[in-house]
């Protein structure tokens, strides 16, 4: 791993906005859904899964079969691991308010689940339970009535659908569950057809064609933020355990050539040793040559004079997943401006996080954690205003919102306020 | 206005996309001003606003000789309008949380506000200050301690910022105001020049190129969303003044051509009064031109069987803007799923939430109501996920995030768990 000064490095990684070519078949695949619904998603399959798909919707029976092709132990992992995501976005749920006035007006927001929300899940190994997890307990937890996966009827030619895939999302509540993949499923979401009824948003990840048919299909529903390459930076001192440090770098390097994973340390022999370490381990992993690419495209240990620099560099950085691996982390939380999520301490190894502590493993990536959060329960909630104004308080400040429609130029605004003021000013008598 | 049955009608206007040339001009603009900065503000100013501009900052002592050319009837309206804005969105502030586990384990959301904040606001006649307030108290709420107004040099070649801009930014808490318009302001804020540091988020509407530049730079930094035309719909019975009802409508048919106005009414009476009297308050209003091309083109009076018939109508609308004028209005309230703000009542005319009252006025538009909110103190908010795990937890849940990381494919995952159970459970002598 190079290793390099932290006011030398800038990680920055373009969004993938796909080709011409690639957007051009997207636009064309939506089309061709909106126009014929049910018959183009079957045309796709047969296109592009080489599969001739009967009834679109996966049947009860075939996700209680899905049962009996996993293991017990995987069973009780999602189990549990459900349980703490559901308790955890439970934290987060709001609800409706209201603000009673002395003059009796009511002003309030009121806060809603959406009705209806699709998640795309991607076949084959990119089929990750924990994400079926992930993106549709929040949803649950929103309280949203109708949520639908979407899932490929093949991977490789090879029909069928990942049971465990189909477990997790009968855990998270799921039993609405489509065999179609890639852009069409997308178009099917957003606009519907004669068997998949249209959906106010769109999560889950997806290859590059689901990416731009999100993209494509934004305005006509919700979709969440398109995820880049993964990312983790260790802010670790001379207490850390080199071989803890070089194997959670390791566990993000392993996802993509492109997911980047940097120690950020003051101590030269801390790094060193990771150095060694992240060799060391790099040999044993199946995926090495995956991480291998990754540590050296992107990865890098960073040297700082202190920690407070460390917290800068972090800052500035706005990691996915940041470890604070020094003998006191909770002193450094509330200098973190920028990190999707932050692990503390030696026992909070980012693998805690991806599966199983309860918070979401949807994160912010390439620098969004300035602005950005992980994937949580108000994504699925969305909110009205409520004004309901008494007479009292209308006419005591009509004239003023006169006074600011008038200055705008906007005149039919200033009368709709007068007409009420001379009809109920004379029905007061004043 | 043209009457029809509500199952009849239909509301659909395209999303702006803006022409090939615009796009490119935009992008062309947007890259100039990432190359040479301030001096690239400075051409644009000269070449777009016919202003040669010396300072980019407005200065505090312009600021304040802005209040000595405001009427004090604006300004008392301004401040109490501010006073309510800030209380109802005071309500909406959250707080970072923790939830600490048995185990000695802490689970937590870390809320924050985002750093800084940037607010486009228009120049020449489309320069509201009561939009300066809905978009920058919110942010001011959430504690965003950097907020920047940039706002154009001038307008139709007359240079100098509007002082009741000016003076709505103070009051609103804005001090930092750069004079630069258009695309290049957008460009400045995403990706900062000399004299103006990047932002995080811009907000504020803005013209087409405005619009598109928000677009283009999305991504670097974070938007709002992007506004399509304004929208009311009026569901009123029998009971309501149809006086009332004409003069809501058209103050929002005179927003702008493509503006929407809609009654919803189950009372065949209530329909032919409104429309009698929508003709006749058209003929008496400034902007009578555009009102009556929007009641025209895109007003209607929908006739139902009923009210909630009614109600189903306004909620496959999702307008941005709805007035129950019923007798009892709020019995109605939770049925209503989609809609931007919701005014109940005789009194709640819309410019009364437009300027006044409280709630914001920057709302979903176009039928996105299903899914997206007012802007609210969120807006302005990001979370991070916070993760203690106890050695306790670890050792605990270990072997189930193992198995979970594991049945992934990802092997390095298990692994920085592994070497954790490894050590631990031996310094334990487990």
């Amino acid at each position: 791993m190079k290793v390099m000064p932290a006011s030398e490095f800038s990680l920055k990684r373009e969004v993938e906005y796909g080709s011409p070519e690639q957007n051009e078949a997207v636009q064309r695949i939506i089309e061709e859904v909106r126009q014929d619904g049910d018959a183009a998603l079957r045309r796709f399959a047969q296109q592009f899964d080489g599969v001739n798909v009967g009834d679109l919707r996966v049947s009860s029976a075939e996700i209680e079969a899905a049962y009996q092709q996993v293991d017990e132990d995987f069973l009780t992992a999602i189990r549990e691991a459900s349980v703490n995501i559901r308790r955890f976005h439970e934290k987060q749920m709001r609800t409706s308010w209201m603000d009673l006035q002395g003059d009796g007006s009511i002003l309030g927001q009121v806060i809603r689940p959406l009705r209806r929300v699709g998640l795309y899940v991607p076949g084959g190994k990119a089929a990750y339970p924990s994400s079926v997890l992930m993106n549709a307990i929040p949803a649950q937890v929103a309280g949203v009535p109708e949520i639908v996966m979407v899932t490929p009827p093949a991977t490789a030619g090879v029909e069928g659908i990942d049971p465990h895939i189909l477990v997790a999302a009968a855990e998270a509540g799921v039993k609405e569950i489509y065999r179609v993949g890639g852009a069409q499923a997308v178009a099917a979401l957003a606009y519907g057809t004669e068997s998949i009824p249209a959906a106010d948003k769109i999560v889950g990840p997806g290859n590059i064609y689901v990416a731009l048919a999100k993209r494509y299909v934004f305005g006509a529903v919700d979709i969440d933020s398109i995820a880049g390459p993964s990312e983790i930076v260790v802010l670790a001192d001379g207490s850390a355990d080199p071989a803890y440090v070089a194997a959670d770098l390791l566990s993000q390097a392993e996802h993509d050539e492109m997911a980047s994973a940097i120690l950020i340390t003051p101590s030269e022999d801390l790094a060193n040793a990771v150095r060694t370490e992240v060799e060391l381990q790099l040999q044993a992993l199946p995926r090495r040559e995956i991480a291998a690419q990754s540590i050296r495209d992107y990865g890098a240990i960073l040297t700082v004079s202190s920690l407070e620099e460390g917290v800068d560099a972090v800052n500035r950085l706005a990691p996915e997943h940041l470890e604070i691996l020094v003998a006191d982390p909770f002193q450094y939380l509330s200098r973190i401006e920028n990190a999707g999520a932050v692990f503390l301490g030696p026992y909070s190894s980012e693998p805690v996080g991806d599966y199983f502590a309860g918070p979401n493993h949807v994160l912010p990536t390439n620098g969004t954690a300035r602005f950005s959060s992980p994937l949580n329960v108000d994504d699925f909630l969305k909110k009205s205003s409520v004004i309901y104004y008494s007479k009292e308080a209308l006419l005591r400040d009509g004239e003023k919102i006169m006074t600011l429609a008038r200055h705008e130029g906007l005149e039919a605004h200033a009368r709709a306020i007068e007409i009420r003021l001379e009809k109920e000013g004379n029905r007061n008598g004043q």
